[in-house]
Parts: structure tokens; C-alpha cells; sequence
């Protein structure tokens, strides 16, 4: 189970040269960085709205679409993902507020 | 690395009852849902932000924030991780436009 | 020209009883408060987008749409229009950053 | 009353040049577009947040707060309000789901 975001991020990568008419992450990339980065912050809107209405099979389904949607910008963005969990180890070496004051620093 | 989540999860559940004052992560339950909500949209609105002016290490750092704030939220709405990783596995079995069909529908 | 919003909202207003099927404005009340938030919230993604590709056109469209569904929202949060620009024009009476103070106290 | 956001447009342009240090609006302006434009996706967020959780008096006032910031980014696109304004004329010459037809083409 825990290597199922590493698995979705080889498969994302490896439908960049698909037909854009048969698969649904090479119209992503068909259609470029701004429209990736529209869908995720569409789907960070549904997640919230999903959480605030208490439905958690709602909120399931909108994180993982989140959670997809920002592999497929990663990807764009060429940033590995095994870069952004790097970050937040680097991070959890550190805790509490002071985590905090790190984030944002 | 590939439990890097899964051990943030446990991590940010053993916090749940900490001191708000000393702890980031126990400060956002004590807000409460909306505020964590709020929370990560804003760190989407920030992931967006960065891939726009095209900053890998933006994104990343952008992007890790994003994943906390996810997982907190998800442990607010009583949503495990391994949920939403086999709700991707589930659609991986899928692919393409067939795909989106079945996550929207 | 200063009266556009005003009679925008007079208009959804009155669009509130219409035939879903033939009212983008009805379909939308049909569809409830959760969907009108999450069309909002992607307005407001697109228009960010298209602020940071630099283009006014797009610019120009997207912010008509936010503001569209905004008269939306407030109409199914009955809320008026004349509500949020006299706490805009409460606001003024202040300035610079003690402004910003009022606003988030 | 009507006037109120041509009049908040003004002052927004006015304070341009101003003392980043005494004024919040040039203070935004300072930091640059992408400042700006998050802004404007977190305050539509707390907009969001705030129609769903029911709350007539927190919707005006996060409101407010986005038509503030939406005048701010307009400002720093160049694109006046009455430009945005005239677009939202123009589309309401159509109407239901033609008008939506209309805004996505």
C-alpha cells in the first residue's frame, strides 16, 4: 500500500506520450501547466467542501483526486516526489511550532 | 521514504492531544475543522502559485506543506490514509479517459 | 455603468424560480449552496491563473465570472450586495495598514 | 452606494506610491502579483468556508474582503473594474444557460 503515490507517479509519467484522446493524463499534459495547475486547485476546493459537509466518503474520493492531480502537476513542474518527502522528513525532525516557524521561514 | 506519509499520519495523531501552545499541528485541532479547511486551501493556492512562476523548489516546499495540511484534515474527518491510497489503487485499475469517467461519476 | 452589480443581482434574483433546464442561473440554485462554493472557488483559481499568465483579457472574463458567482453565493446566503460595499465603505473610513487590522480583528 | 467600488478603485490606485510600512494596499503592492493573486485565493477560500458554515455575517465580511483584493489584483493587471463590469453587461444581453454557453466558449 505504501508505495501506491511512487506506482501513480511512474504510471503518470509514462502516459505523458499517450494519445491525449485515449488517456485522460495525456490531455492534461496536452493542454499545459496552467490547466494542471487549475484542476488542483479545483479539487483542493472540492476537498474542503466535502470536509465542511461531514461526508467522509466524499472526502476520500476529493483526496485522492487531489492527491493525483498534484502528482500530474509535479510531474510538469519536474519535481520528484520522492523530493517533496524528503521535505517533509527534513521537517518532521523538527515539531510543534517551531515546525512552523520553519515552514514558513 | 515510501512511508514517509503513513508515519506523518501516526505522528500528527499523537499530537491531536497536545499542548496548543507547543504544538503546531495540536494549535490547528483546536481551531477546529474550518480553520484546517482553510488551511489547506491556502497551501493549494500557494502550490499553485509556485508552479505558475515555474520554482521547483517552491513547488516542493509548497507541495509538502500541502500534504500536511491534507493529512491533517484527514485525520479531522476520521478518513485514513490507507482509504484514499486504495481509492487510487481502485481507479489505477483503470486508465486513461475511462478513468476520469469513473472518478467523476 | 455603477449599477451593473446591482441590477445583476436583481436579475439572479429573479432567476431563482426558473426552469433549471433552461437557466444557468436556476440550475445552479438547484444544485445547492456546497456546488455554488465550489463554483466560486474555481472562479477564483481561474482568475489567479490568468492573473499570473499576464494576460487582462482573460483577466477580464475570469473576474466577471467570480463576480457572477459571488452575487450568486450571497443571494443563497441572503446576504445583499448593498450588505458587503457598506462594510467595504465602513472599511475606508480607515486607512493603510490599520485597515488591515480592522479587517481581521 | 452604488459608487462604492469605483470610489474604492481610486483609492486603491492612489495609495500606489505610498509607504509600504503605512499602507497595506502598497504594502501588496510591494510584494509583487503573485502575493497579490494569493490573496485573492485564500480570501475566496474563507468566502467559501464562511457561506458554508451558514454565516450571513462572516460571508459579508470575507466578501468584502475578496472584492477588496479582486480591485487590488485588477489594479496591479491593469484592467479597470468598468472593463469587467461592461463584460458582465454584455453577457446579461443573454441569459440562462446560453449566457453560460456564452462565458465558456
Amino acid at each position: 500500500m505504501t508505495s501506491t503515490l511512487h506506482t501513480l507517479e511512474s504510471t503518470i509519467a509514462a502516459r505523458r506520450g499517450a494519445d491525449p484522446s485515449a488517456s485522460y493524463v495525456a490531455s492534461l499534459f496536452a493542454k499545459g501547466l496552467p490547466k494542471i495547475a487549475q484542476k488542483l486547485g479545483e479539487e483542493a476546493v472540492e476537498t474542503v467542501i466535502a470536509a465542511l459537509q461531514g461526508d467522509p466518503k466524499a472526502v476520500t474520493g476529493e483526496a485522492a483526486d487531489l492527491l493525483f492531480h498534484l502528482l500530474v502537476l509535479l510531474n510538469e513542474a519536474k519535481v520528484p516526489l520522492s523530493d517533496v518527502l524528503a521535505e517533509l522528513e527534513r521537517r518532521e525532525g523538527l515539531s510543534g511550532l517551531a515546525e512552523k516557524a520553519a515552514r514558513k521561514a
